[in-house]
């Protein structure tokens, strides 16, 4: 499956990276770059915010997706953002490479049925208490349509656990792979709910045999208006990138760089 | 809460029955003639079914909506039908008393935006993973946007049991209604996946204080498009009625039929 | 099944009731008469008290015993209590009408095999995450040994929701007795964690035709050294037995009342 | 904290390999022997099997401790076995160089405390729907009364999910490590149930930073008396304890090999 010039899924590993909103354009130029300096294959960034509460911050919308275009112009990354609306869809196709489905959307299949009859490639996140056969079926509901490019997305299941938010399922990575035949990517930030277990479970994600990941990187996570504790700093993210790129490498992964490292260029 | 003529809530026992999905405009009439006659409160009826998997039965859509208004037009009895698309919606407010918001959609913040800047009342079902904080957080939602009338209802959550469908949660009634100060139904249909059931967990409903019910009831069951096994079969309605009825009187409820039974009429 | 002189099962519905813990002689005893007089049909109170804590209060163990020996004594009242630890079977033999296996100790095969091997009846509670099928399988611990004598108990199960301590699942009610062929008792105290919930919770417990109810009640359930919160007050449990009975009533059991109610008598 | 001569947790890695079930001493033998030229740290077996059905296999008892002994006797290899009755701890010690507690029996004070007072230290499973904070209160009763070489192990929760038989929690691990100050293991082998996810959750939980594993090896694994399709075959296990051994490095961790490997020796 080829998406925005990259092969993604079975011998590669993707890393879409960036902020959980974005707010100012200052602050998404300058965590795109960071992302991409740093070896990143993607920039993902929220617009338009799912929330359980309806007074928490919903996030810019169609503002949003004018700054997401602006960091696109800037480093030339492929954008990552959430539909939440059907009816927005046509505003943000303009700008995305990939059509986020949040894990509450999981079984909107008017939404589902509308992504199926565009081209643009979809990231499907796996419903909070959705089952894998369930997963498979939200997939169904786009490929049905004709659009064959669903990446899914394990973001961590609701469980009696409450020492972190989600409970990330890892079981889960292996066998959607082979049940459904499509890329399985994993969601390390919004499981745990704490910066310091990012780089772990990214890790063991990568060490699944995930065909990807997307992480939540901002400038500074906490003033964010939302998800500030889980979000790495962007400072710390070409660390991060190179211990879950080492892990990947191992496994037998080709990591996909939308930039090459500068390191790697002197040395070429 | 006034819904179509009748108060909800507090000191009220309605019940909302009617087949999962409207086939054809026998069954539909024929079904609304029966539960009218058994002293049932309102009439619903899928014509936008919400499911699992893309190959299963969606509902017949628009022409099912025009089966409902000619079962309303044959029983006045009111409406109470599930608006699965927010582009659906003027067509299915020309026809629905009371505009249903089924668990899979509880997260669907834009349709539920929607839905509160409309006049026409919402029963919104709880989401097959969500808290207590959370469902009441999505009557925000609609209530947020003006529209007060939101009836709640719980209709089973998602465990590690798979001895039936989904855990009812009875608990959950009284504390929904105490802190959210709206009228919360019970859907005993759907949770135990099996008929002889129901009337079991209607009756539980009755006794932990719920102030109505949504029952499946259709004329053949065996064989509907959708979930056959658990609809009771029309002809045993009245009896289910009555049974559920005298729990609710025995709670202090007064029970809200939408047509005054034949016995009593006599007797009177 | 008799138990303690009592026909348990199917057309009868039985309230076990007392503290959680028993503390003083004084205490035990006036609960024991209280509940006696109320019209319930065996006390229960905790000798040994499993506990997630080892910090928290464990019980007064074999001194504890000998409060309940008392009770018995005062009221004539049969003695359900909790056998912990299959060394002190003897000793709890001594005292108990009805041994109790507590959630936590379903899955404990060498006690459930011990007591088996006696033909004292036995209240199995289902573990907090125990399948039905689980369940049955414990019960058959005990009666592949001899001893036919098994009530099952629904307690609530562990579920994602933290509103309240367990999800009371009543709908396991039918679905245990009708794969056992046992009697299912409820427990309505340790589920809601709440005081307040005890009497609507026991009520649906009647509706949804469990064969009993285990109840907790304290004379000062503030001051009590465990789950105070849940524990009814023993001036209330009058009132309480008469709300619960009038449901079991209806759905056409015969309440076991120890000791016939004063005004019953006096009326005779 | 030493356990049989090695230094576990912090900056080490151990694999306690061995058959769900010692069946004929042959079979316990050559097991042994094989996950001991492979590298292994200490050997498993299990006499006494805790089972949900009580008509499944049992477990061999005492008859299973001798062979045990005999493995114990021909290889050197440390001894890491379940204790399922209290009764039976004089039995165990004498053969055990671990005492292992099943998750079944996490709940179990009395046999958690009788473990306290022996200085044999213990693996403590993880109850399947234990929280964190309980999984350290358990880890309490063993420490309170003395005994501090307590090992935590993570074995997969229950959740809705039915794909698989239980849902391994990696986030556990860090989780416990931190807030109990005790090694954490990883049981890769129960929660899928199936024998080719093994090894790549074998690999994640070295990932995430634990301390170590314990796996089901056996020798014909379908031929076991129980959880055979879940077994590592004994041929693959020195491949699979490469590839575990790799990620483990990478993570820092010194590998425990109770005897270096041939091929080490040769090239030494």
């Amino acid at each position: 499956m080829e998406i925005a010039g990259h092969p993604i899924g079975a011998t590669t590993f993707a890393v879409i990276a960036g902020p959980c909103s974005v707010v100012t354009a200052d602050q998404t130029v300058r965590v795109a770059q960071r992302v991409n300096e740093a070896g990143a294959t993607m920039f993902r960034g929220g617009a338009y915010k799912p929330r359980s509460n309806p007074r928490s911050f919903q996030g810019l919308g169609d503002r949003g997706l004018a700054l997401l275009a602006e960091a696109k112009a800037q480093t030339g990354l492929p954008i990552v953002t959430e539909l939440l609306d059907v009816r927005d869809l046509e505003l943000v196709l303009a700008v995305a490479d990939i059509l986020q489905v949040g894990s509450r959307n999981m079984h909107n299949a008017p939404l589902l049925k509308a992504l199926g009859q565009t081209d643009c490639p979809v990231l499907l996140k796996r419903g909070l208490a959705a089952t894998i056969e369930e997963t498979i079926f939200a997939a169904d509901y786009v490929r049905g349509e004709g659009n064959q490019r669903v990446v899914l997305c394990e973001r961590g299941i609701r469980t009696f656990e409450s020492s972190y938010r989600f409970t990330l399922d890892l079981t889960a990575v292996p066998i959607l792979q082979e049940r459904s035949g499509l890329p399985v990517f994993v969601d390390p930030s919004h499981a745990p709910g704490r910066r310091d277990l990012v780089t772990r479970l990214s890790k063991t994600a990568a060490a699944i045999g995930a065909d990807g990941l997307i992480v939540e990187v901002d400038e500074h996570p906490d003033q964010a208006p939302c998800d500030g504790p889980q979000q790495l700093r962007s400072e710390d993210f070409a660390s991060y990138l190179r211990e879950v790129y080492r892990v990947a490498g191992a496994e037998g992964r080709r990591v996909l760089r939308a930039t090459e490292p500068e390191s790697a260029s002197r040395s070429g």
